[in-house]
């Protein structure tokens, strides 16, 4: 069990507590980890945690996960009353396509104490899409938007609102755009500033910053 | 001067002349092209011709052309008459450095006979200006569009015309953008169907097929 | 089903109804759409749809397509009669292996309310397969092509013809041509002026773009 | 003058206001666009201003511009009130060839109205050179750190404290390092959550977040 | 079987025996060399044995082998005896996920005569986990250190060390991360002196060049 | 003068004799490798030599050289006699572009003692002017093909002629095709079987496999 | 029938008759393809036929094909007879994983009509192997050679042997290895000049490029 | 002045004292750390200082160095005495263009207190220049290998020695090897075990790892 360390100190350090990133672990170790944090009392995110993935943990591992297989996260433990959840925080996905990563930011938000909305299927191709939510958009103080393919919504949603806009590229698309790259790139070079990138597919990573931000004000 | 043997015959094939991209090509082969063309009584259009190199032709040469600094192009032989133009092509540009590219597009229009109007800083960082100018835009039938950076226009564009969008990216840019390859992504992953696009930087190809387009109407 | 917003504008403001493409969707996703057309009673576009997720859907929804395994492609609703099919775009394939794609085209294109015959297997290797069908090619006003490996096509074709030419690289070859990269270089890159690139496999993307040049004639 | 457009407006939409790139801009190009500031009484500012075209401006429009040669930027216009400039901002440089960048964000503070100490030569080749100066960063609530090479430094800092860390990758670096993607790519792959990142060299990009960060709360 | 040549000779000149890379060959290719080597008598390491392609060898080939799983490593033969292990060389994993390659650094050091603990799960994002360990790792002569995502790991370990620190990058990560080059530029780019870096995920090469280092003290 | 070690025995050993690639030289270091040439009464092929690095030469280097500037190919020591020079190689440049390193292959074949005509200006976007001189590039036993941008050139030889096409492509280009990587990726993707590659700009590389072709017959 | 046009011409044109590339071709147009050549009396040389897809043919199809598993070929029809194979061409292997495209090259030489020895597991690192075969090697008239890896093997062939080396790069090894693009830069940047590369694992082009030599001599 | 720290404790705690990159640090910057040295009595070692900056240093600087052109290497401050440098280390340059990289190693490593002999122009295309060398390359116990072009060098000496082979690629080399990526995959993918890499043109970074190797012994 020596082979993992939790830095259980780090959401006093950070703000923002360790999450397990599952997708290179084998099974045996998901359920270690996991063991470990109910021996210590603590709660724990789990990311990309793949549905058979999941299926293969031991029963007693499942019933102590609150799991969403859309955005392939869980969690162990108790969340932080619902009413107590903290607002300020939007999130909004380009196309269908683009739901699990949304998903995911929305999920670790939830995890962290913070209630954030999903606008949906907004993407440039139809701007009345969007300009009909910009209103509810506007209000929020920081946007997280997620998009794949050229990710053309990053440089437009930017040039619209007052708060900062982090970009999730995704790996949606094919051809130039298969993997990500693409979208990435996109939301670096945006003509309009403010914007902010994370990895591709990286809601968790968004949800996390966005959640710093809110923290330090 | 048997180095080079110019495709006369490429107008009545392909609809437009041949065309002489002058950027790996030595003061000596272009006074040599220039003056076979005007021998044999031909106009010809010149890309890519730096100022320095149009600096250095033989003052003969020089007096052949029309020379254009900002786009690098210049053209021996008459147009024709200007009320002949033809139009139903336009092009946008997103900022001021997309210009010489739109304007290489524009030259290489007039030299075929058509005449382009040129819709200049309509970047979606502020949507307005796009918008404003948006009815001119819709009544042209093939919309050439320049831009470098994340390329985003391209994709509100073609989201809002019912004209083909020949895509011009540009090497404006730096970082991710530099080179002109994340604006070229953008234009083949567009969200929007209808876009077309040409290699970075090429007016001349967009203004070529634009014309292929209207000559086959 | 707030999940999804239908673009049904589309086709109104810019030639070319909105399609679903189904690569990243799931089965549920995919019904949803499906269903909501149904309700609104729109005819709608499906793309990529492979045929294990064609075979996975209820079978009320597959009733209610028109499928086709090779391009992956299908649709609901009526397709405008047979007889009122508009001509003038042609596709033309360089290898069987490029077929799929071309098909694609081909089907969006039927969709589309346009007829377009497909020349299969004359790629450059043999230049005689082209010449043989270059009259019958030289009539068309849009030329469609694809090609996968080095797409020695394009500028072969490009040279040849004055109509415009818009290439679909595919993803068929391996090593440096693997995923269509090279393919998509040499359309960009191409010595013969008029070539006009979209993304790799986006067959889809290429029919609308012929059908926008069509409509605006 | 009709081929820019000032998005004035861009400042109440967005919190920020329109800068202008200068690097693929002519001499002609800026002037115009300084004298059409100066007319309309708006201040304006400038990046990527290298000395050799500040030098060659005119005298009275050099006259107009309060320009810094590291940073290569300069505005137009006056300042807020040096009291009346807001804090809550610093600025992390690894070592003195990251100096230029992270002063383009320093002065883009300044001109929005923020003042944001910068810590320099703290690369974790040297560890207790960022321990030491720890306490003072920990207080901010949002930090910029700027870093070239491995940019290591952007996971460390945000394994470290509780603020959003906003990472400018820099292009300072040789070999795999040359361009700045490999200090990007490690601001993206960072294993500490709460990393954002901007465009390489993008200092301005970097402090018009972090205003709008500050803006919202 | 003139298909392989064992050089059985490469020890002795470069003190490190040849191994066999089970990646691209087959199940019958594997058994031959396994079945010439108990011909030889000699002793043999198999790196990148897959669990698969293990469990379809040969019973009796199977019963020759010492397997371990999670490194993918196999021998044939014995092992110098335990008591006689060197010791100086050390592995440090950044994560659960870097384990795999660890131990393959591990066992292939075990195959060599030599014995190497492993300190795992000392990411810097918890730079305590790094630290409390950190007595115990300067003691060694020779750091392997495994990293994936941005392999930050890599630049604060040579800079707290006085050892060359040996950098095997790992696959783990996605995004930009994917495959393991963000950790490899890290190694290679690194702020601090004396990272050597091997190939992604090559922990049989790191053994092998630390071998070599303490076979020439 | 230790630094270098002259190669003289590769004539006998591969047929083909050193070469100095002057590049990455300095001057003294050419002119040292000259004078050990002179005194060893070897004769001896520089190329890369660009002008400027030959006019810095001192005169009495310069004097030992016949240089050609457009091919920036210079040698020592005397040719064979022309009435010997064997012919069966043949080289042909797509563009005028492709002259320089079309002549570096001639200039080498000369030294080598085979005379090669060049055919230029043969691209394939008007395939008439490749197609009048097919008759006398069917006589050659190898084809050396330069091409820049797509490259298409070469797959289209290579299914006209019988002999093997050795591909050369060139720097030429601009945007996906700057560096010559798509005109590289054209010759080894090619349709057409045939067709070998060397590196971009490789003409001396050309050359010299051309010449081992042929002596080995 | 219509959708393939065999270049039945091919031969006569070039000296190597058309293959068929069996990688993205349903069993269906395999069949086809096989029973057009039946009914023609042709033979016809398949590559890239997978076993699974060689399994899946229908009986009488299998029946007309001599099909080989390790190189992945089939040809139907009859071969030249064994005693009036030509010499003259050898092949050469790296290690035992590359023996698959080495044996492509085999019998695509043994229908071509050739017979050419292979010459395996010789790579560099114990450079005795090559040492010993040296001789055998040096009487080939053309050499092929195959490696993975880093491909060094291809340099030191070509400093050893005064015949053209064609070096075939495969897609062994992983990192920085995986699919083949450090052998394919080490064969066209080779020090050694000489050497010619065809596409990654391209074992077929290497042969018919071979042949076409030696069928001008 | 405070925009930097000089890490004056790292020798001490790594083996190695800090060096300055001069590359992107400008004359008063470099100025500046000469002078702290000075006052604080420190020797230091100066990297990638062109020989324009070094003439562009204040005479009281420049009279503090100790300055080498060919590897554009400084230091200010004593050696050790000559006498009492250690040896065991020894520099292979594959080609004289690959002297300067050498020559840094060689003048980092004095400046650390060793020796260094450099056998320099063993390319692999001529083996028997590094076959005569061998004895000579054996007795060191580390070995430092710079190679541009495709570094076959590497893998060939890593074969032939028992000492670890810290190679340094260089950027000497054009198209596929220009900038050195293809002689770093090289050293990266050998297929000879116990090869280290470094980055690019890195000789200081060879120089220091191998002095941490003998550090240690």
């Amino acid at each position: 069990m020596s082979d993992f360390v939790m830095d259980w100190e780090r959401e006093g350090r950070t703000g923002v507590p360790e999450a397990v990133l599952c997708a290179s672990k084998s099974v045996a170790q998901v359920e270690a980890i996991l063991k470990e944090a109910a021996m210590a009392g603590r709660r724990l995110l789990f990311t990309r945690l793949e549905p058979a993935a999941f299926e293969a943990l031991a029963p007693e591992c499942r019933a102590m996960l609150d799991y969403d297989s859309l955005s392939r996260t869980a969690w162990c433990g108790s969340l932080p009353p619902a009413g107590a959840a903290r607002d300020g925080i939007g999130i909004v996905a380009a196309g269908t396509s683009d739901l699990p990563v949304a998903r995911e930011a929305a999920r670790t938000l939830e995890f962290l104490g913070f209630s954030a909305p999903v606008v949906a299927d907004v993407g440039v191709a139809g701007l009345w899409r969007l300009m009909r939510r910009l209103e509810e958009i506007r209000a929020w103080r920081v946007v997280i938007a997620t998009a794949g393919m050229e990710g053309a919504l990053f440089s437009v949603l930017a040039g619209l609102v007052d708060a900062p806009v982090i970009a999730v590229p995704t790996s949606v698309g094919y051809g130039v755009a298969a993997g990500g790259t693409a979208a990435l790139h996109t939301a670096l070079a945006s003509c309009a500033p403010g914007v902010l990138a994370v990895n591709i597919d990286n809601g968790f990573g968004a949800a996390a910053a966005a959640a710093k931000i809110l923290n330090k004000m």
